[in-house]
């Protein structure tokens, strides 16, 4: 059994400690992206993967490469090419402040793939579930293009395809994101989203939920859940992920999952942030997780809350914890205390 | 329209992460002082800014004056000469341990000052709005007879003028700080201060308010105000910070405004401290800037209030924030949501 | 008036930061251990000290060296030889991540100690109080030889003999400990413990205290006592502290102690956690202190307490303040206000 | 007087130490850019100095802007637009591995320059001197008009003009590059270039120097700038550097002038180099501060060498030493001892 | 075509900089050992290749495979488990202070290796060509046991076998070391070796080489070499590395092949050291790959003397260098130019 | 057998890496003086050794005295007290570009000391040897006043003298130096100088050695020595360090020592600096430490030499080596090669 999951790879660049770009003068740098962070999430429990991306052929794409292969990730049909790889430059945000992202991926190798360049039945051969985020549609038209292709053969192949909304205005405005998203989600069975995008890419709204002063509204989720399935019914299941920004620096985290008209809620962590980038991109591992080891939908969804609440904990875009740190902590122990 | 600030920058040094005096062995380094720190941060805000001082003639001065610069702050009036930069060391504090501060700013530049030095019409050519804190007239004798020349000067010309009380009892003992400050008032418009100043500079004292356990009495802040306004009735606004430390890692920051027999109170923000060494002198700048931008009152202290919450989480004397973000605080979010 | 305290003093390794071990690419090093960290505290508050110990003849043992002699720690009756110094590997934990520690101390320098290497005359002149901790007599039968040694001496010379039962399930079986624990406790004047360690080695458990989630019962802590006062009559004073664990990031930490049938609790601090190990070390030497200098029983529980509360704001296993420091915070002030 | 420069600034990103781009984590940050080289240089000597470029409106562009204000360059004439900041990511080479560049500013903001964005009269106001590389041209054709011009506008006004000839092989082929820098270079009063570019773009080889093992052939300089002479008769001084890699580590450096008809040569320095990038840029600056300031051509080419040595031992793009500090070097003194 | 190696990998623990150990509060951390850096290096010059070793099942275990991996190396053969990681600490020596090395590696997990463990037939396939060093059969009994199985079964195989004589006397006396290098070279086609280590090991000697004042005598070596292969007349061919240390800082570096009656002599490279850690192995690494390419004699020398030449420039154990740059400097550009 | 030294020890601040004073944003600090260096490089070769200085009664202070304790310094006799720790910042130097020095020092708390603070008796107590340079006589009235008492009473317990003549522009004129440095080196049986202090406090000077170009005239040492030794016949030994400053990153370094009419040159070495600062206070000890061991006068000049060459390599005022380290060096082996 093995998971394939498709998009970009961009280097992060993110000024030491609590500077600001104004203040910068040397920067952390990791690799990550919505689907190599699953990717990696996904080896971190034991799960064989597969990544389908395009990284340039120079040392920092060599860099890229590494860290891929450093975790476990099979990088056999990467392809190498392209001029440039993509990048973002992150300020960390702290109490009040928020963080900032400047997207500097226009261009990258990504965007120049092609369906000739990707050996489909070696790509496929042994995956049974395939993954990717409202990301990668939106990057440019020759990625689109690879990831119907994907999306055809995948569901050729009887093979699990879920998707992260994970909708990007700097990519897309959002009618074009509706347009698009809704034609790729006819080939999902598995969604996993927020209220604040369900709302910007679907226009399902709720009334009470407020995502800047942090409160929410459980009730309000199950309401768009079922307004999605209406939509699209070859939906098993969805995923809702529940933030409340208490700030920069604490966060609540919980999440919902709504299957065969039923609701799953997890616990709900507080939580002391020193790196938010990639928990969505945990929650959808966790999950994965959970569903290929046919964990009961109750404990899916606390297992998929548990690996995102330890990635706030974690620096850098990958999910760097095992199945059994995930458990402990899903079973209830979020104590913190020393392990000798 | 044009601010001037009179005072003494100095270099911090401070041990890097949590060490403690007695286990650094390394620094970080920063310039700041009241004035200066009130120049950068209007000057952030896009206020033009002139900032008189004296700095020493060697390789550290010109580091100053970099900083200075790259802070969009007017040097032009700047005095290049005297023997010494003055210093700080800061041990920052974290939970219940307190940052510790010990100066080392004796025989610094400043302190040489002299009226000659000094082309009064160039310095005050477009000047609307002058600012000094009680540390300078604390100084020495050359810094209170130049301050002194300032006010005369500005009061002539019609200039506004705020001041923060800012009392160091290392400085000098609240006897003379009461004569010289009470003596210097009767030229001000603006006084910004806090309780704890308030009785040791005046003796004015309210009942209940504990500045340890952190319980604050906003009723009392309002009858000082009203002592004040009595003692001092050229004032035409007095505002004063509240901070409630819970810890030297959470601190509870809100402010109120006492403008002609009206008080404005401030929103609270419950912040996680990155660095609070110059939240005051950010605080008086949110003021000017509200002031000369014709913000109501309300508007006013909420503003600065935001402004200096937001000082809390740069490192640094300098409040590194725009307009547009202490803005957006001002009015609501404080969720520290990622910003992409 | 001096204090005598033997055990091992290994060198800490943690990754920087936050990193994970999988993540680390440089370490910061510490040195300390139960004993070692209890002399460091002691010698800060200015109480003369020498400390037992055996460190390699090598350049690492020369820096082991250094820091104990930078921190006032008599060191003329370390031994030096043995083949390796112990080592202990610790990544360090935030929110509902744990830290996690791997020892690495087998075959390490004081399991060569031999009584023949210590000069008992020259060692217990003047020593009036005597610490050492549960790991000890665990590390290796040399070891516990000589600390059966030192207990006899210390006896027949009327010293002043406390234990800290500190349970280390990686070194030996809880049947083996009890066993050990019982006989070296029948020397002991006084013992510092906490819930867990009671059940482990003593089997003695109280119904509501639940450890992970972090609820106390402290009547619980009594019923302990009072067993174990039963068990060990000659004890004349019994210390627990309560760390209740909300996540690695945030602790409440708190303390009683049992003397003569009378209870003595006292405050609860709320900590944000930068170094958690070493603070039952720490609490151990504000408790000696105390005692040292006839200070009240509710007076020592606040010392201690505060003391141990401190350590967790100081990077290191020692903990670096000073008696005016935790008179200050015993007394009320855990504001964290800037001490200028 | 003032002098004008245009081109590009860059971020340049250099894994931290001897790091390879393979190994690295972290990156220190700087800008810099041939243009923005000079500008700073030459305000570094106290000369007034304006910068023409295009910088995005971003938080990096500010970073960006604050560099330039920090070094005393008038940003004035700084157009803020354009999408990206370009960016350089350079490793840092020692003993026989070299240093690697990969460059990253396709698409930058300056590729979106316009000439209805520029005020000529204003930019040129008390200009006497303009410069730019043979990097700007190769940029776009955007900023290869606007680049004709300022050439166009400073012969109008009697501007002396220089030219660096700085072939980048990634930008254009060599045969374009002749072909414009033909057309350019007759704007020109004066030249700076090695014989490798000459070589390269003008194909004016001489027999015996080589490159690679560092030997080099002064008579051969005279020959190539004969030759160029004679193409390009408006030329009234040309100016060779000579460098010489004994490894990446220790270099020669030394430089020729050669002006109606006369060759000037300077010393030659031993170099432990720090960064070597912007060397030739800071020989640039040197040359333009000795010319302004009717330095005689052999002060001139020791000024200018001894610039462009010490720039290599400073980090960073920027030559961030001073007037004194070259005359030292250039009078002689290169021992290097502590001053005091 | 596959490469195996056999031995131990450790972590390693430098001071930072140029910290002595008795100045250290952190240190950088590589993974290395003889056989390991010879497997990286291969696999930087796009060999696959198969490294067997054993490696504690705990973080740091996961830590030292995730190197493995990053690198491309194959850990399908290694075994986790035993107590715990080697480790050594080194302090990075400077002008003429030398670099020192403290071993800590007893009782690590490799001295636990048995033969039962090992899937040979897994092991050896597509192998062609294995190598060892004389650290891996000094480290215990269990690890000689394996170590003879694997080379009668590569000889089995008809795999080439090569051996780093790597003497290590703080793991045996040159007595022992002769005994059993005299036994395991009887299986080996090639050696790599040094003057003192033939001098310690065999007693063979040469008149005027003396490695102190590092002047070398090239004749020597051949005689050397000539002893050594009448007495293991089954070598194919000895190279000898020639370090010539005119400090810590900067080295010599030569080498000389003798191979069936002819010497063949490489250039020789003065370097600016920044780790000459694993520089044998890098050489090794080379003669490898170079025989295994099927290269020349004189251009096996060359290559392997230029890949260890390069090694000296990249920080850790690990030769982090493409076969063109090595390709580049043996081919002659020492030069160190910025490559664009 | 004890040595005394008296001085001022300061906070050294320098810039990270090569910074210089305008670009640095942290600070390594250090601890050192003239006679603070030579205790500790004393203490290192296990002399036992007194140090009497005085040390502000703060942090920074105390911070200061472990430092002193941390090196096995006695600081018994140290007085607290005064207002200021005196500072030095150093801004490191590279190539050709020179090491500056900014003191901060005045009014520091050594200048407060006074003959009643000191006990004498207990201060000389198994004093046999003392040592101070001409740094410590040119900081105050105060300071000088305790330095006669204390060489009257050296004088009177027939102690040895050393003094070594380091000459601070910065603190005295020539003149007074000329005339206070004869009074005290009556006092004197050992000299140490170099000889461009000797031309400049004593106006003896030699034809043809330039301290700029490095060339170095032997025989006029000999000449300046004897100059000396007519004027001081209470010297019984006279020793010269010779500094050949390449670059600041290469320097050469031997000495001569002239006792009773004959000379004794030392081995040269050429030094890659890493920190030079305490190499003169290096030798002095590594004299001191030959001469309290009656070595050879050949021996001896070997031996500090050695001392002072190997500081070179140190980071920090301290030379932080033993003597076997320096042993190994004076008997030859420079080679630096690694020592495991």
């Amino acid at each position: 059994m093995s998971v394939l999951t498709f998009g970009e790879i961009m280097m992060r660049l993110q000024p030491k400690g609590f500077a600001r770009f104004t203040q910068a003068a040397s920067y952390d740098s990791y690799f990550g992206g919505g689907e190599a962070n699953v990717a990696a999430s996904l080896a971190n429990f034991g799960v064989p993967i597969k990544f389908l991306t395009k990284i340039p052929d120079n040392f920092l794409g060599d860099g890229c490469m590494r860290e891929l292969k450093k975790h476990n990730i099979s990088v056999d049909n990467v392809i190498r090419g392209g001029e440039r790889l993509g990048l973002y430059f992150c300020e960390r945000g702290v109490s009040q402040r928020a963080s900032k992202i400047i997207y500097d991926r226009k261009n990258s190798a990504i965007n120049t793939i092609q369906a000739e360049e990707i050996d489909l039945e070696n790509l496929f051969e042994s995956i049974k579930y395939f993954h990717f985020t409202g990301i990668t549609p939106a990057l440019s038209g020759n990625v689109l293009k690879v990831l119907e292709l994907l999306l055809k053969e995948a569901k050729r192949r009887d093979v699990i395809i879920s998707c992260d909304l994970n909708y990007r205005k700097s990519l897309w405005d959002s009618n074009t994101a509706k347009e698009t998203m809704s034609y790729l989600l006819k080939y999902c069975d598995i969604l996993i989203s927020n209220e604040e995008e369900c709302q910007k890419v679907f226009g399902i709204e709720v009334q009470s939920t407020n995502v800047i002063n942090g409160t929410i509204n459980t009730n309000g989720y199950v309401e768009i859940a079922k307004k999605l399935n209406k939509k699209f019914s070859n939906l098993k299941l969805i995923a809702f992920t529940l933030r409340s920004s208490i700030s920069a620096s604490v966060n609540r985290w919980s999440s919902i999952i709504y299957s065969e008209g039923i609701n799953y809620y997890s616990k709900q962590y507080e939580i002391n942030v020193v790196d938010r980038i990639g928990a969505g991109d945990a929650y959808c591992a966790g999950l994965i997780y959970s569903l290929t080891n046919n964990f009961s939908r109750q404990d899916t969804v606390e297992f998929a809350t548990a690996a995102s609440c330890l990635k706030h904990s974690i620096e850098g875009d990958f999910n760097n914890v095992t199945v059994d740190e995930v458990l402990t902590l899903a079973h209830g122990d979020g104590s913190g205390r020393v392990q000798r």
